[in-house]
């Protein structure tokens, strides 16, 4: 199946961007009269017939909408941006695949990157949910300083903040940290981890320490691991 | 910390291959008598000290071996290559990371990639072992027909079998397929899935039927989304 999206999607009619138009009718080959199915980033499948196959005002009449079902959890990522950039991509492509609800980029005192292509990544994150036959384009947000976005998330006391690090003495699986909660918020640290400042901070603003499992992860992959045992356990 | 790979090493002293010491000597410039550690590939840490620091003729004399500890579950992973071979190069990266005994390459009948390169995914095993201070290479296996696979693999009756299929109607999930195995073989299949008559070939030679879960999945992330879940419950 393949979806094509418009955030500006309405229940009865409404026009294809032109990007998404230009695949629709000149890649795919689509006709008026046509039936296409469009998502809308907020949760919406729409059945549509073309009315008009004109790229620049491709007119669309919705015949049937659903909802998609809501995840079980709602997870929320906050990472620090890798040196290769191309590892962040993937991250994204990855963590909208599993399913993920929130991704928000964090800089802390060792990430050897500082800043990030938001607008690529934005359009990597809707390929992703495209490919993954998903409705809904998780929240992304642009880079900020780890002790801002601490302190912006307190605001929300009714998720599980943990935070990702490597504690050999005394580890948390973070399966084991996590019971019932539907909603769960975990930093992810960068190559070079925490510094133990950073690690203070989060403690002492309500986060708990969690191990992610024995292996030494790179930045991207430990996202992806909390990501996929969240959706698991 | 820095590993080197030697696959020939030995408890007490031996030559690094050139490879490995035009790294240490002349990118890291270690010295002689300077201590480096050596892995060898099948699990064992070799702390040793430079005795010769000529490229070709770099000697390394052994001051303590360790043995690195056993996974507590033996994973195999069969999974058809990616069209595109950077996703399966990229799974050899993440699995070897997060934790995999064994991966097989298998042609399935909508696996669109009917070669693949041995050499070059090795070299990224070996890489991704080093990165994650690893001591133990895992076995890679070159390309064969999924039913030859099959066929193989008949004669290991102390391993689960099981084949990653999505079934709306029954799933059963692969956390739950499990229970307390130490040696688990999962089947991944390509874009486009297994065939009815591949399942059929799997599920009559003891395989498993299992879900992975939910979310559509692309073949590479299916494969490192069952390698967590096995780490991990």
């Amino acid at each position: 199946m393949q979806l094509f999206y418009e955030p500006l999607a309405t229940d009865t009619s409404f026009i294809l961007n032109k990007e998404e138009a230009q695949h629709c009718l000149k890649v795919l080959r689509k006709k008026k009269g046509d039936q296409v199915t469009i998502i809308d980033g907020k949760g919406k499948y729409y059945l549509c017939v073309i009315t008009d196959d004109n790229i620049k005002n491709c007119q669309l009449e919705v015949l049937n909408v659903e909802t998609s079902t809501l995840p079980d959890r709602h997870i929320h990522i906050a990472i620090s941006p890798t040196k290769n950039l191309d590892r962040t991509e993937w991250f994204v492509e990855k963590a909208i695949e599993i399913g993920v609800s929130e991704i928000s980029f964090i800089v802390t005192q060792n990430s050897e990157r500082r800043h990030i292509k938001l607008d690529r990544l934005l359009k990597k994150a809707v390929s992703a949910m495209k490919q993954s036959l998903k409705a809904t384009l998780p929240v992304i947000n642009d880079l900020v300083p780890i002790s801002t976005f601490i302190n912006e998330q307190k605001v929300d006391s009714t998720a599980t903040h943990l935070i990702a690090y490597v504690d050999d003495a005394n580890p948390l699986l973070i399966q084991n940290a996590i019971t019932n909660s539907e909603k769960v918020l975990v930093l992810i640290g960068p190559e070079g981890d925490f510094t133990s400042e950073e690690l203070e901070l989060a403690l002492t603003s309500g986060y708990q320490k969690v191990s992610l499992g024995k292996c030494r992860l790179r930045t991207e992959t430990a996202g992806i691991v909390a990501i996929t045992i969240l959706n698991n356990v």
